[in-house]
Parts: C-alpha cells; sequence; structure tokens
C-alpha cells in the first residue's frame, strides 16, 4: 500500500527500506534536504498521496513530533490517518487525538522495538488506536514486524500502544541493570577466573539467557571487561514516565525504579545526598571522612 | 566413561538419562530404595567403579549435600573425584576441598541450570576446581551441556562453579520481577485491553524477548490473567547468598535486592514495619486508618 | 493583624485559636454553617476585612483549593493577598500566583508542618512568595510558628512553600519506614525480649532519637507490640510528587521511594506482580508454589 | 563500684572520665603505653581489681575485642564479668559468652551510642546476658545513661545488646540517607533559594525534626552547603550485619539497604553494573554514549 513517512533519520530510513522491499510505496519526507525525501515539504507529501492518506511520523518525540503532529493536521483531511511510531508519551497520543478528531482526522500512537537490529529482523509493533483504523494500515504493520506469530499487538485505544512500549523499556531497564549487577559481583572476587567467558556460557541452556544477554556477550567480545565503556548511562524518558505511571496507579516498582535511579547516580559527579550522609558521620562519630574507592567497612574507633 | 551418580530426584534422574543416551556408564544411588538405583550403599557405589572414581553428588543443598561429601570421603580414595552438582553455597565447596585434599580426594563444584528442561535442551554447567580435574570429567559435561557454544565454563578454582550459578539465580531473580512490574502496571490501567496478549507479542523482535518471556508466556496461555496462581513467591537461598557476597564486596545490587525483598513481603501476613508507619500517621496526623485495596492518595484532612 | 481564614477544620480551627491567643483579629469562614464561622459567605469575608485584605485558605488540597482560591480572585482586589497554607502542589502554586497577578492580587503558599501537635507547640511554616508580600503577613507567621530560632524559613519564591513542605514530608517517608524496618527485625528474632522496651530506650542519648520516635513510643505505650494496628498505610501524596520531582531533576531518591513502595505493596491484596514471579518459578523449577507466613528458603529439589 | 576498662581512646577516655565524675572507682588499661591508664598489663589489672571483678572492654570490634576477651579468660576466675562495649557483632558475643562460661566467668553485651557526644550528654546503653548479671554492674550503667526514663534496657539474652545497637545503627543509615536525598533534591531546583536555610527552620516544630538533623544543621552552619564534604560515604560493618540478619529472618529491608548501597555506590570509581548498562544502550540503539554531570533524558534518535 501507499505511506507517507516523516523522519527519515536511522530509524526512519531503515523502516522505508524494509517497507519498499515488501512492496509498498512510501513517500518520504524529512525536513533536512539532505536525506533521500522525495517530497520537499508536508504539503507536497499530502499531494502525493492518495486519500484516505496514511502518514507515518517518525521523528523524536516531545516538541518535534507534537510540531510535526500539528502541522500534518492542517495539510490532511477528514478520513486520513496519522500515525506516531516514536518514543512519545501516551498522553500526547491521548491529546494528539483528542485535537485531529475534530476534522475527522483518525489517529493510531505505535510503540517500535528492535533498533538497529530491526532492518533484518523485523520490528516489534505494539498499536493503540480504535480497530477499524488499526484494519487500514495493517499492511503496513505486518511488513514491519518479525516473521512468526509475535511482533505485533493492537494493545488498546489510543495511547495503548506507546503505554505498552513504555512499560517495555521499563521492564528493560530493569533486566539490564540485573545484569550488569550480576556482572559487578563477578569481577569484585578473584573467585571468578573470567567474568566475560561466565556470562558467554551463559547464552544456552540457562534460565536467563535473553537477546539482552547475547548483545551483552557481543559488548564484552568487542571489548572484554568492557575496559573502553565509560560507566554513565542516560536514559531516555520512558523509565521516568513508567514511574510516573506507577506511581498515579500505586504500583510499586522497587526494580524498574532502582534501575533508573542506579542511571541517575551513575552520571552524578558531587551528591549532595552523600555529602550529608559523610557529614553526619562525621558529627557524631568524629570519623574519618570517606574515600572513593574503599570497600572494606570502616570500625568506628 | 563412568560416573557414579548420587541422587536420582527429578534433576539426578533426568541427568542420568541424558548421560546413559549419550553412551556413559551411570551407576546411580539414592538413599530411597523405591528409586532406580543400581547398587544400595556407598560403599557398593565405591565398588562398582573402576579407580579413579568420579562420583556426582545431587542431592540438596546444606545438611544433605555436606552430610554425602563427608560420608563419600570415608569409601573413596586418593586420586578419585567428588563433583558436588547440588544448589550448594560456594563456601560450603571451599570446606568440602579442603576437608578432602587431606585424602588426596579431588573435588569439583558445578552449578547447573535449566530445571526440568534439562533432558532435552541440555544443562547449562559452571564448574569450579582445578583444570586437571576438569579435564577428566569433561566428557560427562560435554553430554549435559546443550549443543552449541555456550552452556559450559570452567568459571574458576573451586567455589567458582556455585558462585557463578549463585550469580545467574540472581540475576534471575531481578529479571522476574521486572516482567512481574510490567505487567502489573498493564493490568492496573484500563488502557491496556489485554496484558496477557501484550507479552505474547512481545516474544519477538523485541529488546526484552528472553527465555524467561516464553516461560511467561506459557503460563498466561495456560492460566490468562495468571488467575490460579496465588501472589506468594518462595525463594531457594541463592538470592539471599547473593546479596551477602556483595555485601561483603561493597558491591550495590539494588536491583537483585529489591526483588529478594518484594518475595519475602509477598509472604507476609502482617508486617510489623507497616504497623509502625499506620501508627505513626495516626500518631502526627490523627488520620483515619489504612485500608487493604485502596490505591488512591488519602489527604491530610 | 486582621486575617480572613478559610477553613475551619481540625487545622483551620486550631490555627485560628493559636492566632487569637496571641491577639489577632480571625475572621474565620468554612462552607460548612455548623461551624464556629464569623461569616456565611467570601462576599462577606471580603466585605468583613480591610483593604489590603489578608485571607488564609486552609482546605483539602486539589480541587477544593483550586476552586477556593479561583472563588477569591472573583471576591477580592488588586493588593490583597491570598495566602494558600493547605497541602497543595507547588505547579497549582504557580499557576494560582499567575492567574491571580493580573488582576493585582498577591500570593504566597505556605508548608504548614505540626498536625495534631501544632496548637500547643507551634506550627512550622515554610513560605514562598516574594519578599514585600511576605513581610506583611509576618506578624501571623510569628505567632503560628513555634518559640525559638528555627520553625520559619522564607523558602524562595511562590511554590517553595509546599516544594520544601512536599520534601520535608518525603524525608518523613524514609524516617518512618526506617523505625519501621528496625522494629519489624527485632519482632522476628527471639533474642530480643521486648522490641517495645528497646525503642523506648532510644528516647535518650541515642543517634536516633527524635520526635517521630517520641510518637512511636507513645504509640507502642497505648498498644503494645501495636498489636491492634492493620499493617495498611496510606500515602497522602506528598510522597508521590517528591519522587515526580526528583525524576524531573534526574535526583535518586532510593529510600524515599522505597519507602512509598512498601505503603503501595501493604495495600495490596493480589499482586500481579508477584503472580509472575511464582508462576515463572513454578514453570521453570516445577517448585512448589509459595505461601503465606514462611519465612525459610525454600531449596529446589 | 569498682571497673576495670580496657581501651583509653576516644570513646574509652571519655566513659572513665563520665564514671569517675559519679564516684566510681575505674582502673585503666590500654595497650598503648602513651594512654592515662593505671596498670600496664591484663594480669596486672586483675591484681588491681577485688573479685568477683567486672572489667569493661572497649577496643575495636572483630579480632581486637575476639582477643582482648580470650586473654581476659585466661586471667580471670569465675565468678568474674567480662563486658564487651565495643560494636561487636552479635554472634562474637554468643561465642565469646559460651568460651567463657566454662570457666564460670560471666558475660554481658552492651551497645554503646552518643559518640562524642556521650561525656556530656550520656549513653544510651544496649545490654545482653542474664538478668543477675546485670544487676551487679548496673550502676555503671546508671552513670553512664542519660538523666531521664530512657537510655538504657536490657534487651535480652547474651547478643540483644549488640543485635539492638545493630539494629539502631540500621535505622540511622536509613534516615541519614532521608536527610541526603531531600536535601540533594531541594539543591536540585531554582526554587529554594537556600536549603540550608530550609533545614535549619526544620529544628522546630515539623514532624522530622531529630537529633540527626540538628547535627546536619550544625555541619551545614559551619560549612555552607557542604561545599568542603566529599560525597564518598563510609560504612561501619553494622549496617551489612543488620541486611545480613534480616535476611536470616526473610525480612525486607528495603531502606535500610538502599541506604548502604547508596554509601557503597558513592565510593566506586567505575561501576561495572553501569558499564553493562551503557554498553547494551550503545549496542541495541546505536545511542551516544553516556556522561558524568548530564541530567536531562536523551531520546532515542
Amino acid at each position: 500500500m501507499q505511506l507517507g513517512l516523516i523522519g527519515l533519520g536511522k530509524m526512519g530510513g531503515n523502516m522505508a527500506e524494509r517497507l519498499r522491499r515488501d512492496g509498498h510505496e512510501v513517500v518520504g519526507y524529512d525536513r533536512n534536504p539532505a536525506s533521500d525525501r522525495n517530497v520537499d515539504s508536508l504539503e507536497a507529501l499530502a499531494g502525493a498521496l492518495s486519500a484516505p492518506r496514511v502518514v507515518w511520523v517518525m521523528v523524536p518525540s516531545g516538541e518535534p513530533t507534537r510540531a510535526t503532529v500539528a502541522s500534518l493536521g492542517e495539510v490532511l483531511e477528514a478520513g486520513d490517518i496519522i500515525i506516531d511510531g516514536g518514543n512519545s508519551r501516551y498522553t500526547d497520543d491521548q491529546a494528539h487525538a483528542a485535537e485531529l478528531s475534530g476534522k475527522g482526522i483518525r489517529y493510531l500512537d505505535v510503540g517500535v522495538s528492535g533498533g538497529v537490529w530491526g532492518l533484518t529482523e523485523g520490528y516489534a509493533l505494539m498499536v493503540g488506536g480504535d480497530a477499524d483504523t488499526v484494519a487500514v494500515a495493517q499492511p503496513i504493520f505486518d511488513s514491519l514486524k518479525p516473521a512468526g506469530e509475535g511482533g505485533f499487538v493492537h494493545a488498546g485505544a489510543v495511547g495503548a500502544g506507546h503505554f505498552t512500549k513504555m512499560v517495555h523499556n521499563g521492564i528493560e531497564y530493569g533486566i539490564m541493570q540485573a545484569y550488569g549487577e550480576g556482572y559487578e559481583l563477578m569481577k569484585a572476587v578473584d573467585l571468578v577466573a573470567d567474568p566475560d567467558a561466565v556470562m558467554a556460557s551463559w547464552a544456552e541452556g540457562t534460565v536467563i539467557r535473553s537477546w539482552l544477554l547475547d548483545l551483552l556477550i557481543l559488548a564484552t567480545k568487542a571489548d572484554p571487561g568492557l575496559a573502553q565503556v565509560r560507566p554513565y548511562a542516560q536514559d531516555s524518558g520512558e523509565g521516568r514516565w513508567t514511574i510516573e505511571a506507577a506511581i498515579e496507579n500505586a504500583v510499586p516498582l522497587p526494580v524498574i525504579t532502582a534501575a533508573l535511579f542506579a542511571r541517575f547516580a551513575s552520571r552524578q559527579t558531587d551528591s549532595a545526598a552523600m555529602k550529608v550522609v559523610a557529614a553526619l558521620r562525621n558529627q557524631f562519630g568524629g570519623h574519618a571522612m570517606g574515600q572513593e574507592g574503599s570497600s572494606a567497612p570502616v570500625p568506628v574507633s
């Protein structure tokens, strides 16, 4: 089928290629003139597509997506469909759908997982919106998703696609941190000769084998002991939103939250909290101050 | 090769079968006369094996394993090899090896992962001991492990096998809890139509696909919404030991520990800690007492 | 000085009494006709006060406070001052001040701590707003605050009063949970003969003596072992907001968040997360299901 | 009464002074000849005391205390009493009491809180042992404890003194971290003009007023913003033991454990766990690496 695609960066470009390989007509637009765009404006994009148009937005979440959806609302017409395939917050979807419904423009939100591996392995898709609208875009989803039974779900009404992708990412935070903690403990003891080799062995037959473990093994093969990696981890927003959604619903998320906080702490250079702890120890005990790099307990004198 | 195997329960019995299928001669012993044992005492087991004997112990960890190893030490002789394949604490291995070395008996510890699936898929093995001893038993390891590159590692000196299996299980705690938290959050909101279907879709193409996720999907297919499962989770010891080892080495394990504590809390019926919190709220604020099942915040009047 | 006071419940009524004892003229209004109100409408309240009027709002946070501030905005005039002394979120303050500034009405937000003990001991006040406006209301603050150096702070611009009160409450969550955990551990061992007596002894000379500990000792004296308290703890909103503010600023709050999550978990009757963990254990290990009330580890058979 | 006191360091010296001010005869010994010792050997100490002797050991916990108690066991006789007032683990006490009971020597363990402030304010004492033995030493306890009702408890059998002091310290970890987290959050926002001033105001009238808060205010007055404090916090052992005891008894301690782990993390310079997280992000997303000091989320490109 025919699809307009806005955003031809790493993710959007790969998705366009996967769709074209499968016989779809993709009309691409990117605000960057140096991209492989087929048209040079949103108006031209609308003009190049037959109604009802289906336009997939694949730009950074937050303000760029909001601005793109708003602009699209100006050039599309009743019956057309906007699909936000970026990493938007589900609350943005609900606002977008409400705004566009006044014009009769339909809206879907799609959480996409797969990263740089999606081109060849397929993208897992979590879709939010009404069933009729999902049905229109189904050929696109079928081409993007991996072969096999899984990899696609109509998760619920508008917002459900990004909500479930957000939860997916929250789980991902927890799993990554779990592997990290285990690896660190193995590195901390002389008893384990080569933590990289142990992890590599876990790829088969264990309870904890996973795609993330496979990636971690690749990483340690390329960089033994992860010696070249700096111990600072960013977070991309979904982890924060997951916890906010949990708080709103009184759901305890101790593991996912601990994983996010470990990332926050990893980037700190001068924690005020730990200064308080150190200062208090000094106040009541006349203790020597702590120092970086020590691991043994320091008995009170 | 020839192997003595003590403990013919679910794990031991399956392992014996997998070894025999691969051409090994397994002489089995179990203290239970109703088992498929080949001999009826440890002495008979020693008599049935050619020196240097290799005897695999597969009995519950703790006292049963310690007693079995001690008894074996009485009936074996210098040059023989005892392999503890159970879930012992690595500190037990170090004690066993030290005791047995006086008699010239060699010792290996093997962490085994795979559970009920190991018979057909193979068992992942993490081995501790000296390289010469490992080499003697290598044919056994080769038959037990899964096909493929992974699934076996000589992790280090005596204790390293159970230490790395312990870390494996600690990681497992974190991963299981991460999936659980995400599932609970999806169930808590109306927006997600069917959390089971979302999880099933994650099996392919996502960043969080894993063997544990596959098992969870099986569980939800057999019991939609996990309606028949009671929300109490046991712990088997390795999680506790992982945290103790981390504390000894000043390694922070926030995720693995949160997962263990969630299990502890799941089994509590009358938490004294939460009574303190409830009692304090009442003292300083004259608040109404909390109640089971509520999720909205209760503003201070 | 003269003060209008809206909301004559437990907190508002006590504050009116403390102010009158100190010579202030308090004109009280409550929408409940059965209250000790002096006037029966906001219009009458405005009419009873001399300009520039100072009106303190002491009603439940959220919609009730927002509605009251909006209505006050209709009956007050330029130069008048509205003080929100409730438990509003600091973002509400910033919205209120922006709305009212168009009419020239000034705004202060005050976080108030002290609960039922404030009438006699004084209320700790954290104030947000500009310095000139704070100066006008200072006689009121001086009468409400405790004797001594502390108990009052001009914390910053509008919102800073409720922000710092919110942080105060977040800290309170952490401290309460810390005492709770310690108490529970003492109750879990036979070695400690009477945990109540130990806590009572901590009131003097220890590093952890505090007002909350004093309250806890009162609670255990009234109800030994807290036998009559149900182990469910509500949360009043500020804890949730504290974590949301921390996430927004990438500040790790492991202790405060763990305390909030413990409250969430205390009110759950059927945790989906723990069902996942229990179901997974059963899948890979053929384990017996967990059960409520057990504390020993369950070895894998 | 007459007391032998071993260990005349900061704590021991101050305690000797407090006891002498109250009329007790303290015979002091320290292995350091430069100390104010009254005798120059344990034999001389035993010779200088009338039977039944009471000897208080106040030396670093672990090996120094174990060695001192063992040596004392050689020079004392049946009916004498050894009191370990250091920071020993409660399991050491149980071993000491068992060893000494064969010789008829009695044993008490005392957890002492108060630090450098104890000389003037008194020391809080938590005592383990049998009631008859406690009664013999009661005059000493009465002089060391603060004036007032609290500050002393006979907590249970041998070990209960150090167990409850250990729990006290665990609680202390949680409280310190709670203040630290709140302070850090206030420092992270521009809205709060001066976090030091807010904390100072909390000393009176608030729910969270405490002795630790008073100390923290002292610390910020001496060093505004804690600018001179390095953000590394040691731990002295009791926090670790608290968590180990909790794990043994299946008691969840999320707050106390989070506080200990925050200290561990504060001293790390190169966290392997965070390297894993950073490496994985790079593997699946082609993300830019994280960097120290950043706080905003980094959207996936």
